[in-house]
């Protein structure tokens, strides 16, 4: 169960201000916070190695929680700078030729899809956009038509940026499995909002982010990758840590995921990351999951209900992004009045999604993203704020 | 002038170590501290992206700090995770061909080896390391004579991990831009220590650590790279933040060092790199290159009438690292028993520098390297208390 008071406690800001933009950055908990800033204190007082030794204990544990956030096992994982990185990675080890096929969807987020780009520069591989389905959800039954042997990766982002779309990950990882072609699933905004289990989505790489849902600190990412496909892979960039240089012409590279990592690291952030984690994990995916849902579904159609308003969301069962934009009103402004009533949210660019936004000929979306620490009343506040905007 | 009583005031744990690990990770002092706190705090209280929005001016401030640290223009700088990813972006952004040459020199870093090998196994580049001269430094005379129309880099660790050795950098980057040779300078021990002018020197790129002699956070790094070369490298792996999606099949990298880095970054590090630079240049690095070639001197000096002690560092002008053995003693019991006597130094180990280690036939070392924050008294409790292992 959800003990709310205790969860606002945590989180001192919420008596302040109804932060709604848990998309973009979270409110980190009291715990997040404490975990770092006690590690720069302990930096300060005895040395930045010092105190990497000891807390040792405690870093390592990280990978065991995101292990357990994702039903996966700690040497599957990679802790890194971001998301990004974590999705580079991971990408970048794939090789790729003339002709071979990389399958996405049309929200792909705008990172993914410029290295998508690259690599076709560099290799001549093609970049296929597998079409949504009727409700907006990437469409399983066209990957399946599309699939030949010169798909070489699907990689699709689980929950877009720019709304409530949540796709069928794990539809998509029963279809690559049975063809053995990698899955690659970006996990930046469902992670923290829903349940995650790599062995029921099927995925062999994930990528995910602290600082949205998860309500880690910023700089902050993880990478999982299978297993079974890890020793296959050669990251695209290495040093003494992910490969050690074990004789004068010969490195080995590392036989966990930490090959995707470097040597040096921000351990206030990673200590941060894993006491986000861990939060999650003592409320429960579950609850939270069930929590973010209903509070996305009473602003979803508290907004549907002014009129001007049109939801931008897609699927059968939107998540906790909310899009939508107001007849006569800019986005930034709605943003920006919102904010000066103590109501934080956000935007989404069309150049985030460009394939998406350009098929549902979108402007930049008002963007606004409740979380288990959310209240009704606070949903009820930006409602009745983008209300207010409408009689003026 | 330092004025040594503020600087100690502003490391508290001055007091309470005798803290020479610099070459590990430094004291930061207390603006450092308080920069990254201050700003996981405003992250906490308005969340993250609004904590970055108002930190605006004062981020965009660390690439202009950084850029005077190294005579350098901010455009031209790069904020990463670490230096590692600050070298790797700027080599793996270069291509190789069979039988191009990348020379390097006998105490490269074990990072930067490693990538080497990585590059010439992919691209059958050849590795030639230039031999060391009779005072142990990078042989320039040697260097001339090696050039080719094949050598497509020089790579080179400015101060290398593992002693006082400081590598002869401006002679290398005239003799570099003599040939039109990418010149690729990890100046990860050098920055802080000592004055670094990109100009003076002649290289085309650059990476350094914060964590070391400048006194910043772990987990931050920088690249530099010169304008002219700037615009003919492409990063081995984007995202929309280093090249915005500007159509549908296109990219358009950033015309400045920014394409190598990408969009989430920890802006709480940042800063404590910002301010760690400022404290720097406040003080003066002509004042704290000084200050640290006499107290690695008196050290050096001090360590070397010990009997049974050698002394391991090379060339004519060694810096603030300070590397030794002692007869009969591991280095890391050297290490334990000073920490227990509240004595803060570090060990190297031969395979972070194999090569130069095996040429010499090295074992771990000692590890000692003052900063200027340290008193003529803390380098005499660190040579009293070796002095007092060997007569036991």
């Amino acid at each position: 169960m959800i003990d709310i008071n205790q969860i606002r406690a945590d989180t001192p800001a919420a008596s302040r201000l109804a932060y709604l933009h848990n998309a973009g950055a979270a409110l980190m908990p009291a715990p997040v916070v404490a975990a770092m800033k006690g590690h720069i204190d302990l930096e300060s007082e005895i040395g930045g190695y010092a105190a990497a030794d000891r807390a040792s204990d405690r870093l390592e544990a990280v990978y065991g929680s995101v292990a357990r956030l994702l039903n996966a096992s700690p040497d599957e994982i990679a802790l890194v700078e971001n998301a990004t990185v974590a999705w580079q990675m991971a990408f970048y080890s794939l090789s790729f030729r003339e002709g071979d096929r990389i399958l996405t969807a049309e929200a792909e987020y705008a990172a993914n899809y410029v290295a998508f780009l690259q690599a076709a520069k560099r290799t001549g591989a093609v970049i296929d956009v597998v079409p949504s389905d009727a409700t907006g959800e990437f469409d399983v039954g066209a990957l399946e038509r599309m699939i030949d042997e010169r798909v070489k990766l699907i990689a699709i982002t689980w929950v877009p940026t720019n709304g409530g779309l949540t796709n069928p990950a794990a539809a998509i990882g029963r279809i690559a499995r049975a063809h053995g072609i990698p899955y690659l699933l970006d996990a930046c905004q469902a992670v923290g909002q829903m349940e995650v289990d790599v062995e029921a989505i099927g995925c062999d790489m994930l990528s995910a982010t602290g600082r949205k849902f998860l309500r880690g600190p910023r700089g902050t990412g993880f990478l999982y990758v299978r297993g079974a496909l890890l020793q296959q892979l050669e990251p695209p960039m290495i040093d003494h840590f992910a490969a050690p240089w074990v004789s004068r012409d010969e490195y080995r590279l590392r036989d966990d995921a930490r090959r995707f990592e470097t040597w040096e690291n921000n351990y206030a952030a990673r200590l941060g990351l894993g006491a986000a984690v861990d939060y999650a994990l003592d409320i429960g995916m579950d609850a939270i999951e069930e929590r973010c849902r209903l509070l996305a579904g009473r602003l979803r159609s508290g907004l549907a209900s002014i009129r001007g308003i049109t939801i931008h969301d897609l699927g059968r069962k939107p998540g906790a992004i909310v899009s939508f934009t107001l007849d006569g009103y800019e986005a930034e402004a709605i943003v920006s009045s919102a904010a000066a009533a103590g109501i934080t949210i956000g935007a989404s660019d069309p150049s985030s999604t460009r394939i998406d936004a350009e098929i549902r000929e979108l402007p930049p979306l008002v963007r606004a993203s409740p979380h288990y620490y959310n209240t009704q009343a606070e949903i009820d506040r930006l409602i009745d704020h983008v209300a207010d905007l409408t009689s003026r």
